[in-house]
């Protein structure tokens, strides 16, 4: 619905994110290829030098591109779709990195020099790694996107780092035994004197086998350093991959932490409750209700919801209670003929609880302080008089109880327990009094409401 | 208690729990035997082929059992147990699974070709491994029992998942080298030329022992990879160890954390109040109160037990207090006569403490803010005047202390002080206005009551 | 001060203390040698075969002294000194596996066989590792003494488990290269063909050295399983070491995680306080105001503190009130005269709190809602108008102000700034007043101090 | 602007810590030629001889220095600049160490013996490595430090304890190889028969090759130990990577847990609060103001900021409320001519919170309970009558609504919904009253200019 300036894509557009995910597949290609070129493609065959070329005029388009994306600027959280205040922002930014790492060094090195294999130009190519800044900030991005899973997304990430450390390692490691003098005394020359004339598949997987052997610290030592070139650079792989290592083991505990959290807890507190329990010797029934309660809270995260209700300006919670309990208070019989006014703001002072089959919600002669209406389930009155237990009645969905008690301040009548899973709001009786005070004719409906019933 | 359909199973009859402990050692079987037949039996032994067939046959009894048996719904939490509605459940979700991997396709293969070893056969009958997800499951349930310790379930669970992954990885190892044309360039032919002649025995362990070598990131070195395939295999292996090994560590720091968990607290607790008392110092008799008083809190879980209750909806804290301190207040002497109703409303509005041994429950000349009932233990009455330490009596379970300071309004008489562990109920002067407010004959009662004694 | 039976020890007997901690020498002796003697020893010299007996004797003394020491009943946390309970508890307990653990095999073998080196025998005294609870339960009470280090008794334990699975797979391996039939087809054989005829210290070291070569995952590869047996210790061992390893690191975790917590938590409140000031550009002085008093609330701990005596019963709470503030708040000169019933009751409602340099206490135009009391340091009053600064007095250690605001319910006329570091007792003027009502008496003198002062 | 004494140089003073920053310099290289000395320098060529002797003239001057700093008593945090108590407290603490460090054991031994290369003296110049507690304190402060980030602070320091044992190990191990008698049988000598007369580069690399192999557990085994002494060196060192490894796991998991903290909550919310919303089919525009807002609270870390503001002293979070909202109340039509004081106890009551846009603040018909001023951004007012909606106008930052219902206490006339993204001062209704009735005249104007207005 926001418009936008002349030629100015919203980075939100779904053609814009599909050329987003284009260019990440790009910049995979390049993050591989880069290394692999440096180290094993003396002579570049024509028909990559030709996909590098056209990689590389896409990213151009894409340069060009990004000086007609909006972008939501970090202090006001707007839009900004100014041409100028755009083109000043990357070029002051991320400009230069770009240009840099799209610049065409392969094929201008071709007009002065037949072959264009030289190392400076090799380094120069490896400035395309930068690209992967990219995948970097669409990672950042993922994360956060609660539609896709925490744990695999972290773990997808983990692997592409694992396994670009891994490729770029092999490559680097065939390149110093490829240009040691002596091709007898290198890690692969050792086992295969004559590497240099296989086919490329098997120089690859040879080096890659190396590569991840040493990573994951098993180091069978059929492929090892010969030479103090290739020490040094195992030296350095090593101490990264201690890094590399502890930073895997250190995200797997995190997210194992995480995902064992819930049932741990669950685990506690069903296991205190339990030795409570059995500490004070309590009778079945009481067992059963504390027990089935807490599975309940468990199972309708009712604690968590709350802490998020809690969080939320007045406002927000106001429309929330309204959207779910002004249709269900307006059929109450005690509210029949009220102003909307006043169940209006009853609504706001009410809580929505769960309620296990079989628990108690009143105990016969406690002192009233709440009025319940029922949502959802249905519950018994039970009254207990000289020892015998009688069913007095049962509520269902759109029952009023606890009224009694409450608005003539007698000690419960009856024992009030769920039949079934029900859910039920709760009116605090101070609340209600301090809401009917201001309106005296409210009030008088709801006393003859109340008196009709009896 | 309650009924089913005809012909239903409850899920939770000991009998179908006994059926299925017995399918999963069934399925540990097959999980075994999947991946060993695939690499190491080229040709089926008969007894094996026997096994195998009656193995099928009990998986296809409970496949047609499962239509029988009732399940609970997840969003009702009512145990569903019409047939129907078994019915499309099972079809719909997991059937087709349990059929394929119950299928005997090797059986009937024999019907086309004699000896049923082709590759796409063996492929086929790993489809059986499916019936592991019955293991995943079990698991989840036993992490959730609170009868089971949590670390060992959780070791255990991590010990199948490592070893089962060794087996295959052992297997399919074995397998690239039994099929490889050069028997002398594959990890085991190079150290056992003639492997493929040696006893199945020694075949297996040293599969095991080369998968568990690389598992670990021991890499002895002495089976190591010979060819490309053996590579290219040994590198996914060792990019699968890398995650194994973090979940492994991962798990058992969490498991770790959970357990140490109490006594750190506990630790930093005392820590910080000594501390406290040193930079205060404090004299001894304070010091030796509060240790005592923090030590006695983390023995009786006295603080996890408060959250508890004060989760639990109000009828069930009225049960309990009801259950635990009724018959103990209507014993007081100062609640003698009272109405049961009153004591009822009393007991809600209790609470139970624990208290060392020579720890001080009331000082002298305080002002007063709680009656205290002792449930277990006994206390000193001392006053000190002139210097002085009197000692004016002792009160043991069921007596009552602290009530003249309450309902005289007079700073507190004496210093109270346990003379051994003590439990404690305490009243707060509010509440037991506000409760005894209500009903006049019940306040005079309790005021004769203290005149007599006094 | 507590009297036992006849012939009875209390375990916290400083002789007792004595005797258990050269119990636990003797059973670290027990540990070394008795895998050692099971694999090096296959006759036993006449000197370890002396000692040993030596050693078996001594814990014979100690099962009878058993007998003997009281012990702590679980349940009532008395003192049990009742000869016949103690015999019992420990009969029914522990008394079988230490008589087994205690029994002298070997010597009795003597009389049957004049070698006594066979398998079963040498099995039955690994018996004697049985030994080894005492340690654990040793280390279980290191933990929760609060004058060790925390993080060294962890290591020192996990160091102990790592050194003695070393020690009994080192053995353990050594006995099944000894045992096999050809000597050469052994891990240690194939290195040193005539390892039987070598130095017992050069075994020993050997076998030391692959077997934590073997625990690191190291694995050189230079001694590795050459037969089936040991193949299959070898993967024994190995998925061993995998749960022990990760045990290692997720003990490590869980200390470093307890250790750098402080810092952590520090860091991260500086942190946010800093980007809460730089968000509004406040001005200097109320930035550094307010990262002076959070580095303050740190260093002395002050949150923690007030944890701890929230959880504290009144009692204890009253006393340490009393204790702390009872000297100064008698000498202040508003309370000149009062009664000390009077007193005694402020004292339990103060709170004393921390201030550091140039922290402002009271602003001028304020609300007063407190009153002061210094207990060290000083404070400066100011009092701005017209833009001018101008200083009105000090007031120092036992000095009270913000009393005229509170007493004559006026706005603060100064702003009060401390000097240098000053601890503050804060009086609620509710609290105040509250207290004042119940003695006219009283009220009437603070009111003559204050005019007098005025 | 603190005075010192004469010749007293502050800890803070800028050339001071200029100096400390050169002696950590010299520190780095001390722990770096130490051991290096040590094992590949029998006889020192005299270049280093001269470096160190230099290095060591700068250490004694350090000390010299040592007696002017002035230094932070831990007790008082006050700067003791006295000579006297500066010369005890160093002497009595580290001045031994510090000289022992320091003195020139190698020169002295020049003038009894000509070569200085026996293994004590060398010994003795290993004292130098006392020097690194400079290190450990320098990190200790960095890691305090918020303007570093603390990730990498933790990294360059354990990057740094692992270069110095893989440079001790490497150094130490060289030695027992070069001392063995027969140079054949040690870990250098099997592979380089003549290793002690190639360049010590090579010497170097390669020690630190092994030295990181088995610190990395990675354990090619084309270097391993050939000898006893090696074994038992090996042990000790494997031993101590056990734990150095765990430590570092442990660090990594510790900065892992800290770094994705943030990201783990703000899922975590969002995830409960769509599952709440799916629960209960909110509309969608409850869902999305509850979603914006839940965003919007953890970008501008309202929450963090309020849990700072709870634990500031009263005096500084008045301050700070004067500061922020002072201009703005002052500026509100409703509050022109009021007294300075009033305006002033009102700030310190108010609370700012953001509003995304689109969100509503005040719903219609809702009992007022606070009275709202923008600070910035703007609302709307609709009122919604008959089902259509109508936009009554517009407020801006400056602006007061919801004061007709609150000072007139009729329900809301309006619901208020915010533009774009507002940040909104809000006055509860009980505390304005409160504040109002001490003041009539002040009362009095309030009512006026609500009056003028409607």
């Amino acid at each position: 619905t926001i418009k936008h300036g002349k030629h100015i894509i919203s980075p939100n557009d779904p053609h814009y994110r599909l050329w987003e995910m284009f260019m990440i597949l790009l910049v995979l290609y390049s993050a591989w290829i880069c290394p692999f070129e440096f180290a094993f493609l003396k002579y570049l065959p024509s028909e990559i030098f030709l996909v590098d070329n056209i990689v590389n005029s896409i990213f151009a388009i894409d340069i060009t591109l990004t000086f007609f994306v909006a972008y939501v600027d970090h202090k006001s959280y707007l839009l900004v779709d100014n041409h100028k205040r755009i083109a000043i922002r990357y070029l002051s930014t991320w400009f230069i990195f770009d240009a840099c790492s799209t610049f065409p060094f392969h094929t201008i090195s071709l007009f002065f020099n037949r072959h264009g294999n030289s190392l400076g130009l090799q380094l120069l190519s490896m400035l395309r790694l930068w690209r992967l800044h990219r995948v970097s900030s669409l990672f950042a991005r993922l994360e956060k996107d609660i539609r896709l899973n925490y744990f695999w997304t972290r773990c997808i990430k983990l692997l592409s780092v694992t396994l670009f450390a891994v490729h770029c390692s092999a490559c680097f490691n065939y390149m110093i035994a490829e240009r040691y003098p002596d091709p007898k005394i290198t890690w692969i020359g050792a086992v295969i004197p004559n590497f240099k004339e296989i086919s490329l598949w098997i120089r690859y997987v040879t080096a890659i086998y190396w590569s991840i052997t040493t990573l994951t610290t098993t180091g069978y030592g059929d492929l090892h350093a010969e030479n103090t070139r290739e020490m040094l650079f195992d030296i350095c792989y090593m101490l990264f991959n201690l890094g590399l290592t502890a930073y895997l083991i250190g995200n797997m505990t995190n997210l194992v932490v995480h995902g064992t959290y819930c049932t741990k807890k669950f685990r506690d507190t069903i296991q205190a409750a339990s030795e409570f329990v059995s500490r004070n010797k309590f009778p079945k029934h009481i067992e059963e209700q504390m027990l089935s309660d807490i599975c309940l809270k468990f199972k309708t995260e009712e604690l968590k919801q709350q802490k998020i209700l809690d969080c939320l300006p007045k406002a927000i919670r106001s429309s929330i209670a309204k959207h779910l309990f002004l249709p269900i208070v307006q059929k109450a019989y005690i509210f029949q003929g009220v102003s909307l006014n006043l169940i209006f703001q009853l609504v706001s002072a009410m809580q929505a609880e769960y309620f296990a089959p079989n628990e108690d919600v009143i105990l016969q002669k406690e002192t009233p302080t709440d009025l319940y209406i029922i949502v959802s389930g249905s519950v018994e009155m039970i009254a207990y008089s000289g020892g015998t237990e009688q069913v007095h009645g049962k509520v269902t969905a759109g029952g009023v109880f606890g009224e009694i008690g409450v608005l003539c301040k007698v000690p419960q009548p009856f024992t009030i327990k769920t039949i079934e899973l029900s859910q039920i709001l709760r009116l605090d009786r101070t609340a209600l009094f301090d809401i009917i005070q201001e309106s005296k004719e409210d009030a008088t409906i709801i006393m003859q409401n109340l008196n009709q019933k009896l």
